[in-house]
């Protein structure tokens, strides 16, 4: 008899990740097939069906695939769809009918952020605590809490988007059309745009005035920090204040235990952690002043989304009070 | 047999008010007294108390009070305590402790915000909401979250501070200690000056000119903004900007169904409900426009907390989910 594996997919801005997770939780395999947010939804699930079925050949004399969780921006667990995401062109599409068509097993769906949230709450730092926050520094900035252990969720399924929070009146142009969200300073991207505020306003020399803007990351950026540029260093303390004093005010009207970093950005570590910790506690109410962490996701290779993705549709982990129910969205679906 | 009753106290930064009530919920007596923020807490205790009991004297043959509830800013409803809230000087006190000196009945402390949801939940507003917001308009800002049908409470007991946000960074000075917070703007105080900025940097005449900072009230602004008077216009269009665009972020990252105004200035109705309603809408993320009611409390003569605070000592009406343990808090502090 074939043990049985679910699959966790995390649709990010610029890559896709996903893994095969056995029933306790751990990799069975994992990769990523880039994002291209232009591209048409059905010729990006065309791409990952390949990809998956592929892998899942060498696998399947030995393990039986028996359920989908996905984790995407702007996804609604109700209604199994994606929701114009910011930094996606795909509009409003029913992810969980169009993935159906490959795959005759549940699939769930639920935002990235919620996943990352859940997949903290079962495996990492979110174990015990009953309130907490996940944010995700990923090309966008997404939003997943947990309130007395249960996801928040609006009426419509759709989870919270702190990354909307607008922080800075007429400020950066964001993806969503308004001006000064969070997440045109606080994210992969939005670091990237800091870069380039710092080199039109300063001037120091610094590596990254030899990268084109559609070639710099996170990771060069946190590299040149690491060597000591001026500019990347910079740019992380910029971003940590905006980080750090938007957080406050989230925690002051929540108070949750700790605040999760998760994503892309926050695999940088001390260099986003420190500026984002002391600007922080800076800008909070007094009564709450030392009680909230703010820590980085343990779960390794940035695997929190696909983990809390996987475990919609794991038996044996499903056992978390949110409200998804997968065979309610495949009837509707189908 | 004597019937029995409950009283609600709502501790504001300029009147506390107070309530006998029936077990269905209706009033027997209501009334208030003055706060004076600078007088001692014992003081404060002493005249309630005295005036509590006289008027309960008169009922008292045919009614039994069998709990008090307090709604107060900055409560714990875990350790039954007042901790330095931002418009009282009393710092942390054991409020539930000195009451119990004067009561020897059940007495339960929560938030003056939680208590105002408490009460739009059970006999106002929030009647069949999930995820709603109620927003306390008084002396200072506060603000009850209730999520999934449950209050929002850290793991101290204390509420969420909405009103300590920093909307405006190196903003109006605020009882906090820091700068810039909501309820600088947003409240009866924050419109007070309002109106005085507005005077100094403008020349328009205005009866507004002929008061002084002490005697202003939000009263008297909201009837000299009936009347015509410009500055009082701007004062409440200014307040609405600013509540609105606050309420946007804070809705960003809940989503709830709706928000309920609730407390003095909320009583300004349309004057304060519509530049907040446009400059919420304004910014509100498009997946979210249209989707949030921005509400005035419907519960009469401003009592939502009143009825709120009463209802967590009522037998037949306390069966909500907040975790307020009236009989530990008792035994905790005697």
């Amino acid at each position: 008899m074939r043990s049985e594996i679910t699959l966790g997919v995390d649709i990010g801005g610029t890559n896709t990740v996903f893994g095969f997770i056995k029933e306790n939780g751990e990799y069975l395999f994992s990769n990523s097939i880039p994002t291209h947010p232009n591209e048409d939804v059905y010729k990006f699930i065309n791409r990952l069906t390949n990809e998956i079925k592929n892998i899942y050949k060498e696998y399947a004399d030995k393990y039986l695939l028996t359920g989908i969780g996905i984790a995407a921006p702007s996804a609604s667990n109700f209604h199994g769809t994606i929701e114009t995401p910011s930094n996606i062109n795909w509009g409003k599409v029913n992810f969980i009918s169009l993935l159906k068509k490959h795959f005759q097993i549940p699939i769930a769906i639920t935002n990235d952020a919620n996943a990352a949230a859940l997949g903290e709450y079962k495996f990492g730092l979110g174990k015990g605590l009953k309130n907490f926050i996940v944010i995700t520094l990923g090309t966008g900035l997404g939003s997943g809490i947990v309130i007395n252990g249960n996801l928040l969720y609006s009426e419509g399924g759709l989870a919270g988007e702190f990354g909307h929070t607008i922080v800075k009146p007429n400020g950066r142009l964001c993806n969503c059309g308004r001006k000064g969200c969070l997440e045109t300073y606080a994210s992969a991207n939005g670091i990237r745009r800091t870069v380039f505020d710092l080199i039109a306003r300063y001037n120091e020399p610094s590596e990254l005035q030899n990268i084109s803007f559609t070639q710099m990351t996170g990771e060069i950026i946190n590299d040149l920090a690491l060597k000591g540029d001026t500019i990347a260093i910079k740019a992380f303390q910029y971003t940590g204040k905006i980080l750090g004093k938007a957080l406050a005010n989230l925690a002051t009207s929540f108070v949750p235990e700790a605040i999760i970093l998760f994503g892309g950005l926050s695999g940088s570590g001390e260099l986003l952690l420190k500026p984002t910790r002391v600007h922080f506690e800076k800008n909070l109410l007094s009564i709450h002043k030392g009680k909230v962490k703010i820590l980085k996701s343990s779960i390794k290779n940035g695997m929190a989304a696909v983990l809390g993705a996987s475990s919609l549709v794991n038996k044996k982990t499903n056992n978390h009070a949110i409200e998804i129910n997968t065979s309610s969205n495949i009837e509707k679906n189908n």
